[in-house]
């Protein structure tokens, strides 16, 4: 299961003055998409994840996104989701669409951390017992 | 139908380091959840009614909270939405619980507003057409 | 030292498609006020405070606002926030104005939490060496 | 004059719960200081700019960000950004950095937009005012 789908309501306070969404609500869009995609592969929410993994989250280092076709309160777009592995990083995909036709595109790199001794995260590979979940 | 009950996912993103809800995010849910009671009472989604209705919105003159107890990522709340309509305010009255436990609770008193020739924001009655769709 | 005033810009992405702020935005602007109003008593960030005092925070229980004039993008509004000292418990006031006329007010009462040792958030009297700074 | 440079706080709302920020109130950072970008070149705010100039904004079509180092509540991040025009798009660079180091690396497209006549963006060539302004 590497896939996830999910649909999203863009509300009034989302959008801005032009009447369209404002951009960074989408990234908030797909950081909780991420989320979700983790949350269905591990069956668990990512409150729960955090203790059961020893992992302090899995910040970005990178993303780009375009965007398409401007999106506006009221419409309920779908978000498609996926991920590829690599050791200690991974690669999120994300598909943002109104309709079937899409209004923004959306790849993240991040990490997984933990707490060092001194509090400090830092990036450890994902755990087996993770990607095992991925895999299935 | 003046009550509407909704679901809302708590996000990581809407978390603050305290690992608990930013409160200033629950006034998002509450704006969004006045939407859907409007939405659900008048058939259409809030950019629909403004044309349907030629009004501006429905801007907050006043709101109180109280929290009762904090809630967290992966919480999945929900909110009991209410209204009682004036003249041209309504108070709206929000119960925002977690497994039947009240966490929050927050009343609104909204307007209903139009643009004027100049373009400016200003209050009006609440048209007939939609209090009767909320009487049905 | 009670008193703490503070210039912030109403931007572009705070703004609905009314034109005007998005009010949860104004949650936001309280609650770093508030902020601000510490770190300058205690002359030090709340990141250094929440070390310095071991405490975990100062969540929300109960808060009222009211709305009296719409502020919008490229305003530089002035916030006055002042606070007034309970047990383990504080009443803050914000008085947020455009060119000397009051748009919105806002009243907050805030808990001092600590963590216990089960990591849950527990309140707990505000520390003399706060008080102390405060009264100085 | 084609850049500009602010200082920014990050906030306790900003961040998230492994207390660092959450990235996308990067891209809220970011869109400010563009507009902060214009509103120096052309002396006025993007409040006054939409009318002087008769635009509906200059949404974003593609952005990048690389995020090289966590920053966090308390910490007061210094943005440069600047602007390459093209005809109807333009570039813009983000370089956010806290003590000199950098932090967030950010580039955006954005296109500059009117409403045709039947109140719907589209992009047109950045007028020569405008411009002008920036070339001075």
């Amino acid at each position: 299961m590497l896939t996830n789908t999910r649909t999203v309501r863009i509300e009034w306070g989302d959008c801005d003055p032009a009447g369209i969404i404002f951009y960074p609500r989408y990234f908030e869009i797909f950081d909780a998409s991420t989320a979700a995609l983790f949350e269905r592969a591990l069956g668990m929410t990512k409150f729960e994840s955090l203790k059961a993994f020893s992992f302090a989250g899995f910040p970005l280092v990178r993303t780009q996104a375009k965007f398409l076709k401007p999106t506006r309160f009221g419409d309920d777009v779908v978000v498609d989701t996926s991920v590829t592995f690599g050791r200690s990083s991974f690669e999120i995909e994300h598909r943002l669409s109104l309709n079937g036709e899409t209004c923004a595109e959306c790849s993240e790199t991040r990490v997984w951390v933990v707490r060092d001794a001194g509090g400090d995260l830092k990036s450890q590979p994902v755990p087996e017992d993770v990607l095992a979940k991925f895999n299935r």
